[in-house]
């Protein structure tokens, strides 16, 4: 009988090419070893209420207000719900085209596109239009959507970091496109040097690729590096000069741990650099509500801005937008929030001032916890979590051990990542899934388990580590097991 | 110089081809109308609290404690909430990751899914697997990962019924294949007819498509009928023998105005069916909150159900599900509040009760009033709304009216719903944007205006229309304004 529709031989071949290691082996077994009754410390992906992290009393106050909105009428309201947050949950129903039952315009509600338009222009110094930002159901969604718009296939090429977030190098196998990766480096602390791009770009051209765009991801993920203005420079006159289209995701731009390098805004820097630049390079900055101390990654809301991006195609990407009708609305509401948050003298701006500063604090704890007990480590060096939520320490493997991951039929960094997870419940990402020099292997790991457990899942990684790394030790009799 | 990436010469052509009228240049035009101060009737898409109806007090009061999940440690919870409503926020805290901040299962939580595996037994009467369920953000987003999994290029063909809702011939050119269409009967109360089909794929496979699934919209959108069981039977039967896959939408279930034909899904017929056709059709059944008596379109939150499906392709599935990391949790728990409603003898079950028919019987005589509206005007004819929330009148245009279209530049259905939505304020989609045979001119509107303004909006209707009519007609010596 011939294969049907949904049998594997029949499927699209772009969706069998796509890679998506945060969730991938490691994810999958963690889940079953979860099912089994182990305690397991999930770090594969950013996800920091999965982990104790506490939501912002006041934006939940407010949506859960939109979402009863019949309490506004109701006398007692008051002994739940702060004054401030009755009154911004007018504000956004009033906002609405009916409550959050109602689908909006497929690029979100014109009245939130405006206050992250003020934000942009509070925090660049120049004037953003709501025309061109698009609410959408994440920044996953809205790095989905440009890319797709941008590939029309395989010859078609964008520029990703290495080690790079495989949302980036999974969208691209999806809708047909090649990857183009260019090497972040670890000795410089993950830096981007522009020669490594020329040579990217020029060894993709020869094998017949035009380079389309290029993904910038500030901070980094995995590697939290934050890249300086200079830098930034750099590679806007590098776009302009190849002629490519930026994306800058800056989803982690509130997650900052030192302040040398603050966060500045690709958009920034580009209309800072004047004419032609600022006016000739194509730019889609992406932003969302999962991350900073908001961390509300379960109600999906993002934003992109665009850049130079002419009517025509903006028209494009709304209408593409439209056929999946309009992205949630209650994460829309919390995107209003986020970019216009509570000031002095509101009711409530005590208590979120308190609990933003304390979560942004104990992540700037737990990044130089983390980073000091990788280096503590044998065979492992870490560079310092500059900003974003991830630690990306390299294991340095014995030959013994990748000779033993070989006869297990697995990739070095996935045979110890599994190791880890079975001895110690931490489940992390192989460097592999991010991408990573041949021959070098890491590991990501998010900082975001509860400060007061960091100690221990730090010993307790060591302990697993130091006994691996004594395992497979060239010196060691142990090595043949 | 050279066109830059997001130039609209450089973008991806499926990207261009996309079509797609429920938000096209009507809505356009009647946004830009709304801006300058009209008063529009929006009846271009089926979203009903946009047009007043009020969300379902309970599930709301549900979904705004699970966002505010510290009001339930408050001693006067009490006060603004009851007892169930509280119990079960609780119930769906509990089977979230962390609460409504944290990234669920790409599928969607396990609880969740279960509680809808468990609806679909009820209803059906044979078991259902949740690992075979994935929650999505709306059925938008599940039909769009379902058919770009099963299209590999432009030989890939899937039958769509015409008229059709056109997130089906959007997400197929999006996705780079080829829509086969197969033609509604409209003197058949757009009815189904084997025959078609089976010369639909005669003609594709003549062209050399491969035709791989088949798509049915059950209750129908725009056209409102509802599918017999031996129509089902027979389209079963010609999926197994043509070796398609089956895509049921059923987003509109719960939508049904008469009681000749309830309600009855594909899956359970097919399982009715036995073997070979129960084993081997391949069926995705899609599902949606924003339907039904819930209206909660902007919560955005579906599922859809896998049959026949082999476990390969449903890892293929979930894999890509993962690149955008998770639905929403506030909808998956409208989902789960929707398949699992409140029982007899719950607190707030009368009340549930109450408002849920009061929105389905309301549904039912805005369904006739609006039949018979359009059956009253001239050169109007109109089948009954059996289910949905659509009405699809047929506009017979006399020639001049035609003649004055083209003057305009305009596909005539286009031209008579611009001047009704100038003269009116209703804002309708007209026939073309979901397909209709040669010379044959249709609208959609939704039966969803408050039930209170239906008469005037019908006389403003059937005045403008006659007037239209009467303007163009032969004998009219207005016919060349
Ligand atoms: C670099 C980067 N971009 C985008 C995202 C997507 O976030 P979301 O879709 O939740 O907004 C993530 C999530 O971890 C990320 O790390
Ligand atoms: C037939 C049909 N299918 C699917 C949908 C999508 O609904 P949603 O994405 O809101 O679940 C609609 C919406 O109008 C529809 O009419």
């Amino acid at each position: 009988m011939a294969p049907r529709a949904l049998d594997y031989e029949s499927l699209n071949e772009n969706v069998k090419k796509v890679q998506y290691a945060v969730r991938g082996e490691l994810y999958l077994r963690a889940s079953e070893l979860q099912k089994e009754g182990k305690k397991i410390i999930f770090t594969n992906v950013g996800n920091p209420h999965a982990l104790g992290q506490k939501p912002l009393s006041f934006p939940r106050q407010v949506v859960a207000l939109c979402q009863a909105p019949f309490l506004l009428d109701d006398p007692n309201v008051g002994l739940l719900f702060p004054a401030d947050a009755i009154a911004k949950a007018k504000h956004y129903l009033a906002l609405t085209a009916g409550g959050l039952g109602a689908y909006s315009d497929s690029r979100g509600m014109p009245g939130v596109r405006k206050e992250v338009a003020d934000f942009i222009e509070r925090r660049d110094g120049y004037p953003s239009d709501p025309e061109l930002i698009f609410l959408t159901d994440g920044a996953s969604k809205g790095v989905m959507q440009i890319l797709n718009t941008i590939i029309r296939g395989e010859s078609d090429g964008v520029l990703v970091p290495v080690p790079q977030y495989p949302l980036y190098s999974a969208a691209i196998s999806l809708f047909g496109g090649s990857l183009v990766p260019y090497y972040l480096e670890e000795t410089e602390n993950w830096g981007l040097d522009v020669n490594n791009l020329r040579q990217s770009v020029a060894q993709a051209r020869y094998k017949g690729i035009t380079v389309k765009a290029m993904v910038i991801i500030n901070p980094g993920n995995p590697t939290g590096q934050c890249l300086s203005e200079s830098n930034l420079r750099e590679i806007l006159r590098f776009c302009y000069q190849e002629n490519l289209a930026l994306l800058g995701d800056e989803v982690y731009q509130q997650n900052i741990y030192q302040d040398e390098r603050p966060f500045i805004s690709a958009r920034k820097v580009m209309m800072g650099m004047g004419p032609p630049i600022s006016k000739e390079v194509q730019l889609v900055s992406f932003h969302t509500v999962s991350k900073g101390y908001w961390g509300e990654c379960g109600q999906r809301g993002g934003y992109f801005e665009m850049t130079n991006i002419p009517p025509k195609t903006v028209d494009e990407i709304y209408k593409v937008a439209s056929v999946s009708l309009s992205p949630n609305v209650p994460a829309q509401i919390f995107m209003g929030l986020m970019v216009n948050p509570l000031k002095p003298g509101d009711i409530s701006y005590e208590q979120f001032i308190r609990e933003s500063k304390g979560v942004l604090e104990s992540l700037r704890r737990r990044a130089r916890m983390m980073t000091d007990g990788f280096n503590s480590c044998k065979n492992v060096i870490c560079n310092f979590t500059e900003g974003a939520m991830y630690s990306f320490p390299q294991i340095q493997l014995p030959p013994k051990a990748i000779e033993a991951a070989k006869r297990a039929g697995k990739v070095p960094d996935v045979f110890y990542c599994l190791k880890l997870l079975e001895a110690t419940g931490i489940s992390t990402v192989p460097g592999s899934g991010f991408g990573q020099k041949d021959g070098v292997f890491h590991l990501r790991t998010t900082i975001l388990p509860a400060e007061e457990e960091m100690p221990e899942i730090m010993d307790s990684f060591k302990k697993f580590n130091n006994e691996f790394m004594e395992q497979y030790d060239d010196r060691s009799g142990y090595s043949r097991m």
